[in-house]
């Protein structure tokens, strides 16, 4: 429950979350909540006491979403860009759960003393998309840093994560598909071995447009290919199986 | 057109191939084809012209199904089994095809010097889709070397594939999803870049179980994730995609 409603920065709004009852703040100018964030949130499978940590939480929308669910004991926010750090702390209060989620400023690639080697049961991560070459750069910088590899390459994201990952932990991550063998071949450089693998189809008969994985450190290899999720159906609206995930089913 | 009835073998019998009146020679205690052969057959797009390659070609049938298609000039059919390649040629004689196709017996680790290198302008390859050390081998030989990496590891595959694909050519293979890494890491190792991926699911609510990738050496990045092919309906029947891969429609 709010304990009492945070004062709002300019051009800042407070949008519901998720059908638990959360609320988050957003600017849509600098940074607003996808899709993906539900999607890997059906995807992390947390176990009861794990310490989760988010690689760029942004406005910390995946902290939000995961600290509701029965797992995790405690979970990590980092986030290079001070101000939607800030907002993030400011969701968390709003939403009373300061005990369970820490949002934490700093850059991946000089993690913060505070985020111990090797301390950290489950790793999640919904990364810049793009490489910086790719596409004009957004004018906006914060909403740049969330989608170009700016501040934070796949490789950044991939030596950061090794460094912070418990030797029995796990690596989830939600990835273009057009860049699923970047991203398997990079797994295998740091000795992570993908485990679970989910395509998300925009439509059943188009591409997949995104890839959700999991890895284990130095695991034996073998990878699970789950069925694909389809986010629309024919006429454009949501798939049973996407209105499932809404409402918190598990992939 | 057959020329004649070319005699069996014992053990051997005529079995009917494909929707177009093929026939193929068959010893189910040797090698029988599988419906692995419709999937990457359908998948394989040669333009006309184009001359083929089939790395381990068994009794002949990806060369026998990918002839009848208007695109390929020619289409050469390497085996290292040399009772294999026998049935094969017969095949391929009992169809009238020897002037599309050639069965060369042969070891992929060191190609005939009729294999010329940078020559091919498509490889295929329905490989061996388990380690050695994976379960029991088959008491049978012939059987557990197309089935298990006896004569031919993924990396031999690839190996042969660099040395034998034209620097435009494109190289097909349908692999076990759970290995789908350890080829994408392949793949990369010998600089032959995916572009188009393709899961096959048994059941629309299954894992994968197999998976179809083309590779183009030293391409550009960027993969084509198309939708899943799913085999049988809830009933166990053909679903309707599949009996169109049947009767010759592309994926």
């Amino acid at each position: 429950m709010p304990n009492s409603e945070p004062p709002l920065l300019p051009g800042e709004r407070i949008d519901r979350l998720g059908h638990r009852g959360l609320s988050i703040i957003q600017n849509p100018v600098k940074f607003k909540f996808t899709m993906d964030a539900f999607l890997l949130t059906a995807f992390v499978r947390p176990r009861p006491g794990d310490r989760l940590l988010d690689l760029g939480t942004g406005g910390g929308v995946l902290p939000l979403l995961l600290a509701e669910e029965a797992g995790p004991a405690s979970i990590v926010g980092l986030e290079i860009q001070e101000e939607l750090a800030d907002m993030a702390r400011r969701s968390v209060a709003l939403n009373g759960l300061e005990a369970r989620i820490t949002i934490v400023p700093g850059d991946l690639r000089q993690p913060p003393a505070l985020l111990a080697p090797n301390s950290f049961d489950y790793l999640i991560a919904n990364p810049p998309y793009f490489p910086v070459q790719r596409g004009v750069l957004s004018e906006n910088r914060a909403l740049a840093q969330a989608k170009f590899e700016l501040t934070c390459t796949l490789e950044d994201l991939l030596q950061a994560a090794v460094r912070l990952i418990k030797g029995n932990g796990r690596l989830a991550l939600i990835y273009p598909s057009e860049r699923l063998a970047e991203l398997l071949v990079g797994l295998e450089r740091v000795h992570l071995t993908p485990k679970r693998l989910c395509l998300i189809h925009s439509r059943a008969e188009a591409p997949s447009n995104l890839a959700l994985i999991e890895a284990r450190p130095g695991a034996k290899t073998g990878l699970a290919v789950l069925p694909p999720i389809v986010i629309y159906d024919q006429t454009g609206a949501y798939t049973e199986s996407m209105n499932q995930i809404f409402l918190g089913k598990k992939i």
